[in-house]
């Protein structure tokens, strides 16, 4: 399918390349369109790689992910545009990380608040699945990167908009088990791992670890 | 060895249970002393559990356990007084919860601050270890009540206060995996699970279930 991604950073181009290898058209979205190391992306992944805009990546995608910074989550949000963003689902990666104070960081949005909230009234008719915002970008494309079983949190108001991800990140990247949250307002619990992540983390001196949900079935 | 528990709601009538089913002596410590529904924990749990005020808890105990709301914690630690808790081990038990708008909860404190740091500086002389903030009471005298593997978080200042209480917890309880996410700051990491740990609860319908950190060894 075409995908339209929001971010060039490691995230965006990480997701990108393996969409790409999996078949899928790719537009890599940029505030200048042309998009820093974008053009060293574009000759990696090959003909189904583009770039353009951040309204260029959204119009172009069939569905989206938004994996900038969360410090410009919600600026980028409104440069894609409304009309651009329309009822597609939009796979919510950011966090709202604070680091005033260096690592590990805090979260910017918290309490009765997330960002994933707050993206979802930014773009009211998108269908905003928080998801992938818990794992590092070579866990996020290669979970058995990771071994033995863990889970991929996500949530968002649209159960079919779920289903959609769900298959989409099974198929893609190989994705089995996952724990739905509930409604974006769940936001304010996956974001809220970020602090614990960060700090296991410098633990382990590696990122290649995840959260596993043990329990009676 | 004597145990004092500061707070007689169910997670420490359940946690001081236990512990005099493992024949260590217990006593009970609350606002007044002669602690509520502490007088039937006391006729069931036998000679070995006692009541006494926050003061007379903390006097009593080898090793504390703070489980408290976290509303009322750091007025309990004043009370227990700095005296009593001297260079003790205190387990802090208790979360940060914000109730205000009903079930699940935020956090009360976050960001770069946290309840356990704020017990630490509250009791600087004793070592604050921050444990079993992140399951369900039947779960911390009971891991096994949760198949598979699963972890209990840790944290705190002090290596070997750390190393006490996961003996106790072995030994007591039957915990066998712990993740030590570093000193007391570290707090803000795992009082930040609470705001998912509350979702699963109530997608689930149950707190039987528990974290667990996937990863290559």
């Amino acid at each position: 399918m075409k995908i339209g991604i929001l971010g060039t950073g490691v995230v965006g181009q990480t997701l990108g390349e393996k969409l790409v290898s999996r078949g899928h058209e790719v537009r890599l979205g940029s505030r200048s369109g042309s998009g820093g190391s974008g053009a060293e992306w574009t000759a990696k992944v090959g003909a189904k790689g583009s770039l353009g805009t951040f309204a260029d990546a959204a119009a172009f995608g069939e569905l989206l992910f938004l994996c900038t910074k969360g410090e410009v989550a919600l600026e980028v949000v409104r440069l894609a545009g409304a009309e651009a963003l329309g009822a597609k689902v939009l796979i919510d990666v950011s966090n709202p990380l604070d680091f005033s104070r260096g690592f590990p960081p805090a979260l910017t949005i918290q309490g009765f608040d997330s960002l994933g909230e707050r993206i979802q009234a930014a773009a009211p008719n998108a269908r905003v699945v928080k998801a992938l915002n818990t794992v590092a970008a070579p866990v996020m494309i290669d979970p058995a990167k990771v071994p033995g079983e863990h889970d991929l949190f996500l949530c968002g108001n649209d159960d079919a908009a779920k289903g959609e991800v769900k298959a989409l990140l099974a198929d893609a990247f190989g994705w089995k088990n996952f724990v739905d949250v509930g409604g974006i307002e769940a936001s304010r619990g996956t974001e809220a791992l970020l602090p614990l992540w960060t700090r296991l983390y410098g633990r382990f001196g590696s990122p290649l670890f995840n959260f596993h949900i043990a329990r009676s079935e």
